[in-house]
């Protein structure tokens, strides 16, 4: 996975993997099932995509990334809750994910279910805690833990969940798709890079630049999953393939087919990539990383 | 429910029905069904007793009480939360909640698992909202919504369900017993006796004495509800009677019998009452709810 990342956002990826766990809650009193079962859904092999962003986004708008990194926790405990209550059965039923078994085939469908409560919580606790929050003014860490709540949830997140859940075995229509990607993989992704800029003392005009990013971005990045999705074996995607499809899912490719969901791939990316225009010339790293995406389809 | 409630308090459960609508999302959307669930979930019926104590303990701090309803709607969705995910087939695997069909019975166990996420997500969003927070300092609403996150999550009402789940059907001990209430009932309660005096601009020593209150009011409502399972009839109680017996639950009643654990709600509700003897003579409102809640089981 490093060849995803340029030096410095290998570097944040190292400071996401480091700081993960300690904000996460220890072993060692009666709920240590569900704290072993909370560690596991957030355990590496990801991309960390979404943090690695919100600590980038604080440093191109000059402050240490590292009071960035309960933000980043958090966005990585949300995406992995969504996970796990993606996985479970009365949704797509998956038993593997990362290649490993789900959290409900490994802990139950209870603790699944607990765990992923737990760890949607554990993110605005963590984003809530003063002890955390000594280099962010209150003001600041308040509007950041806004956006996180409102891009996680039924404006966001969860809406392209439900419109997801509906639409299965449905065809429905570009702009229908469009609203569900929107909501269920670019709103973290925006909240991700706009948490960052909030958290830096970034100017409108960047958190506004990173919005854009990040939407553009998030909406490449579901095509191309869903490209690789009926290109990869399962050895390359660590989950079996063919899973869309088996599941009667809306995608870009079965809308579009695979030549024009390249093309908007690319049409996304590029705008991606212009919305940085406002940061100064260290946003290569950003750039180089939408283009690195954006070539796993190629 | 009206007996319950003092004049004042009874002007609270007003005030709460009125704005809990206003802060859940609207219908108009490609994710009504989920907003239909939503609402559903928070549905009248309930006692309020969460946000009624936000308020009122917001009005005995000397604030207009109407400042915390985010905080007391933020609460109720939390509740709610819990118990359309603890009804679920994984869980309790309740068909009926307060006489109606459970969330998950009425919508499916997809939607059922996405409503509640929803409302957990939702509550954040709206206690994060700085266009609710005109009156409350940036400061205090972080603190009030840290506390919320800690006694909803691991270290609170999760980590109670943990324990619950974890002991079905196993013998535990007094003190296990205890712990699992500590989360599963009091945490919320404290919570919200809590945010009400943070958001009226409290002094440490009131926040104190309505932690201590919380505490053992929610110690001794559990009790009460216990003893209701087994000595209650299922039109009393809305849902079916003797659920802890069928499911293998350690209640207070199972590990002390009916006598003890009235003598324990006695020594709860009146730890309760000492603790408000910080506030002015307007704690009556709150004794006389005390003593109400405790006389349920007499």
């Amino acid at each position: 996975m490093s060849s995803l990342y340029t030096e410095r956002l290998t570097q944040h990826l190292q400071r996401v993997e480091a700081a993960l766990p300690t904000y996460l809650p220890k072993e060692g009193t009666l709920q240590d099932t569900v704290v072993r079962a909370m560690s596991y859904a957030c355990e590496g092999g990801g991309k960390r995509l979404r943090p690695v962003l919100t600590l980038e986004f604080c440093h191109l708008c000059g402050k240490n990334p590292e009071i960035a990194l309960p933000f980043a926790a958090a966005i990585e405990m949300i995406h992995s809750y969504s996970l796990v209550h993606d996985d479970m059965p009365c949704m797509d039923d998956s038993p593997l994910r990362r290649g490993k078994p789900s959290v409900h085939t490994a802990y139950g469908e209870a603790m699944a279910l607990l765990a992923g409560d737990a760890l949607l919580n554990r993110a605005f606790e963590t984003v809530l805690d003063t002890r955390y929050l000594q280099d962010v003014p209150p003001e600041a860490a308040l509007r950041a833990a806004w956006i996180l709540a409102h891009r996680a949830g039924i404006g966001g997140m969860i809406g392209g969940q439900v419109i997801d859940l509906e639409s299965e075995g449905k065809q429905i229509d570009a702009d229908t798709l469009k609203t569900l990607q929107e909501g269920k993989t670019a709103a973290l992704i925006q909240a991700a890079c706009e948490m960052g800029c909030l958290v830096g003392g970034g100017s409108h005009e960047q958190v506004e630049a990173a919005t854009q990013f990040g939407y553009y971005l998030g909406l490449a990045f579901q095509i191309i999953d869903d490209i690789l999705d009926v290109t990869s074996t399962a050895e390359q995607l660590g989950k079996p393939v063919g899973g869309d499809a088996d599941h009667d899912k809306n995608t870009y490719v079965s809308l579009l087919g695979l030549d024009k969901a390249h093309a908007l791939a690319e049409d996304y990316t590029a705008k991606a990539i212009a919305a940085l225009s406002v940061f100064d010339e260290q946003r290569a790293d950003l750039t180089a990383l939408a283009q690195t995406l954006l070539k796993r389809i190629f």
